[in-house]
């Protein structure tokens, strides 16, 4: 209920503040017999973790995942896999100055008023540094559905957008630069926006698109669990999202039915693909993409107003190593998720027939 | 796991076949004590209804809901809600022409590729009339919570959209007019367009938009089950959705941290609301705002190439009576899926604290 | 949550009280393309209702079954099962006389403490009438499960006991007295029992054994969801049910090692069963057993003393038609429940492995 | 599904192996606001670990809890609660001679059947180990009901039993010998009986009694989700568990409805409790009580016959460090499963009224 429960089969259980001694998981529900590449998990959490460039946090976390349990002779035993992230940097310090205030757009006001209590150390359960457990769950996951693809990237930052199908673009070239954007022209616009905006101690948003490929027939449940309302919720849960579409998204609502439908080829393959892969909420083996929107981060280095404890409105001013864009390391973790619920309508499929 | 229930707490669980002989669900969870009005039930059954204007469809259902249990002297129990809803309109033999054939954009292909059977006589649990239920357990939902006032209208239809922010509408005038637009000039444009849609024989899609006003603070949990994120699930699981934003949504993303966030009041309040009443998956007490994509209905009264059993392309001729534009009937269902996600986290906010 | 559902993949929730239109329930996670053979359920429920011999309650209810959905030309869809069991014997009238007052050892008390509110009309969900609804579920899952063969029985009556192993049984037996025990002498012996009871205007309790066959290896989870406590919270989920052993159970507290452990034959096979087929919570492949135990029935035909809603002590005069014992009617619950388990952790074993 | 996880709303989801690097869990749905006391966790680690007594194993593990979240000043915070107890003690070398033979009435045999791979190490998810993180959960519950009192102890072993309602005992004596049982003369007869036992090689079973004191009305859910059957489930999981009772329990069975009723005082306590402080599944305010039984420990110090991975009969000799009589140690196991049913009925009443 509590909500740190991702997945029905393939479950991930996380817990950990920002500030706290370590965070961590159990992923339960992952069949036995799956050999797990370490590195593979360990790749993931590197994509993920500050410090990789001019243009994200300069805060420095090895992120090094220890797995306590679950895994013999380099495979899946089929019992719980516990993991924990040791937090390095927990430097409590830098925060006291907004001990007494709550920061705009910041969860700190609200958490208190729903928990009568507040970990004043940071966002706590709100930070983003949660997701590192998340990439945790979707590295695992991805070793359980290997013929599947996964490719997110930044598709734009602010008003900055590649103007491409995805079919023209090489994922290949999306770790290629610090944006995560596999239009090398586009990244360069973005990165050089970003280090502008950084400069004013301001922050952007920007959106990423993930293109998920080879995924098998028949995933997703027809009427609440729909493969795409599960997809959302999943995308939606990720610090900062404002928005999620698939297939022709917010653009189909303009459209006709006449131009939207998509005709059948002979081999159940269809000629155009505005459904995104999901017909009736089930994967139809088409590629599946969605678009998520991100807005700027919340912690500027300039300084704001705000209230404090006493309701007073003082003037904050911003500290710490904050991204002045968080997409560019959104995106394992938008992944991560895609893995997720792919590997839990994967095993969920296995129960649809006598 | 088979996705036929919604929620944690107030939970409802739906079955029923467009053409089988019953709709129908179990409202679980529901605190007892609670008066129902059987007749505001009933309301928002009968806006969801066909037949009721020139632009929906002719299809005839008087859509009544009989109650089962859980109901003694006009009040909840505590136990579980049954209850049935007869399809009084079942041509089977409507559907006798699309036996062998795939329709494209529905359902029909990947059902029966997940389940290996298929029934023919109509989208079966993929139909829209599936949320028949969906809007009883909204409507009892809405009875938990009085204090809290749910308004979705129709925002814009094919390229027409109302041009004003929500603060200028008047609500009341959502049921003034087929379209469920309350702008009355956006209205009128809106009816003229859909007619001339139909005329031809095709179908358009459209947006909802839905304000949720007098939301206490505190609902939602800050991980996985955010609030944003269940409303994101609850909209996307409605047929025909392609996309789901919140507070700034997509246009957030494009935006900068320094005129994104919201600065508070003394009194916690903001003196704006781009985050939409939702700040790191918390309700902050301000109103929640939403916009939901829906594509164009796929049931053209225009012929159309498809496949059929054996892999071969046919024409095939729609038939049977749909609506040109489903936006106008899916605002009750927007509404009622609202207020199962807020039901929901109201129930589930008496655990937070000792 | 509020305990409406039993089973995790293969769920059924129901609802209904005793007095109310109906009883009924929905069927979640059955696969497709299972054969059902609606006259199987139907005997099932034949087996369970009321009015079957003369020593058991004489109050006449046709329980006939109607399905509502999730099936198409005698076969499961893959989509839920919706059913009702019309109640054609709703005389509130007799239970006006304990409108006020609360029945010894009934929840009429503890009911109100917790809803606020009271159902006087009868037991309301705490009847033995909602029973009706497992009954169902457990015989759709009984035809998902061929070859399994669930076999339960009353095995004492008071202090009437069958003084027999199990294998020494002959199950076919078991139908073919009004007590259900197949020992034929022990039977009359708990026939002419149950009447002198009855006579007294007194009841007495039971206890049932069930004995499952050809489950397959390899069924139940190891830690929490054990094989064994999934069954022993179904069978206590049961009315009037006070206790629950398998295998050697409360004898096995009693033994050494030496005697009680199991020994391999060279197929895997054990030489004795006192684990009862289960061993750390997984099937075995041994013969299931386990025995249940069930107080007598609390309404008695003689005047008690009780409490009114004013506190008061009052006399109170059993009226209404209520069985002597319950263990006969029982049987075919214990085997639904059973049913009903097995059913759940035969799907989810789908789950173990890459 | 995969069984990891223990309640509704008040959730534990452990994790390790016996022979891993940690045993652990997170407790998930803790209000924010508790105190919690520390060394209160640690003393129930403490009752619960081994090397204790003469009666034990001698096997050494200090059985250290560490908290790496959801705890700030002493107090939780609502979010969930990360925990390790790390694993000094694995000697894996001690368990080679176990690689490739079943040990009798052991999960060794089953669990490969049913994951397709074996660790050899132990009993991994199948060691009693596992329970140790059900006691730091049941630590935490506790400290969330501090009126309720829960004590468990040691009510048989063998053939020697304690010969007087629980009422007649002093609570207080439990943790005053090894046994743990609170009737001194019993107690010492039971000791000389596990050491003789032991000296033969042998083990024997027992039975816990369970007694909750304080338990608030309402607590349960009426039809599968019973106080009981929940109690029952719970019980059940523990390791080595054969049977359940509550209240009457099997006695109950041979009763007659006039014995067994208990009839109400006028302030709604009952004059007798023979419903064991149930009524219908859910709590009446009167002490709830219930009996556990368990087999004895299937790992001997003599020599047996097993099979080994080839199907061959091969002569085993036990080894290692075990109990020759469980029961002492799943006291606090008992008392902590028997705290988190309580915790998580506790708060799903917050949910009953409106």
């Amino acid at each position: 209920m509590a909500g740190n429960t991702f997945g029905n089969l393939f479950k991930v259980t996380t817990f950990g503040e920002s500030h706290g001694t370590a965070m961590g998981g159990i992923i339960d529900g992952c069949p036995a017999g799956i050999t797990i590449d370490m590195e593979a998990v360990q790749k993931e959490l590197d994509r993920r973790k500050p410090g990789q460039s001019a243009i994200v946090t300069q805060r420095k976390e090895s992120d090094k995942v220890q797995f306590l349990s679950g895994l013999f002779e380099g495979k899946t035993t089929g019992t719980p896999i516990g993991f924990i992230i040791p937090n390095e940097n927990q430097k409590s310090a830098d925060y006291s100055h907004i001990k007494d205030v709550y920061r705009p757009s910041h969860a700190d006001y609200v958490y208190e008023q729903k928990y009568g209590i507040r970990d004043y150390r940071g966002g706590g359960r709100s930070s983003a540094r949660e997701t590192v457990s998340r990439v945790v769950g979707g590295a695992i996951a991805k070793q359980l559905l290997p013929q599947i693809t996964i490719n997110a990237f930044v598709s734009s930052v602010g008003e900055i957008f590649i103007d491409k199908p995805y079919q023209a673009l090489d994922f290949d070239l999306t770790e290629s630069n610090a944006v995560r954007c596999p239009d090398k022209e586009t990244a360069e616009k973005m990165e050089a926006y970003i280090k502008e905006v950084k400069k004013q101690g301001d922050t952007v948003g920007g959106t990423i698109t993930c293109i998920l490929q080879n995924v098998p027939m028949g995933l997703g449940e027809p009427v609440f669990d729909k493969l795409h309302a599960e997809l959302g919720k999943a995308m939606l849960s990720i610090n900062a999202v404002k928005g999620f579409e698939y297939g022709s998204g917010f653009c189909g609502a303009k459209m006709k039915g006449s131009e939207h439908n998509d005709l059948f080829n002979e081999n159940g393959t269809t000629k155009t693909n505005l459904s995104g892969g999901i017909q009736g909420g089930i994967s139809n083996g088409m590629d599946i993409y969605f678009r998520v929107a991100f807005k700027p981060v919340a912690t500027l280095m300039q300084s704001q107003q705000t209230i404090n404890k006493d309701g007073k409105i003082v003037e904050m001013q911003g500290r710490g190593r904050h991204d002045a864009c968080v997409v560019p390391r959104a995106v394992p973790i938008v992944e991560a998720m895609a893995a997720l619920v792919i590997a839990d309508f994967y095993l969920m499929a296995r129960l649809n027939k006598q």
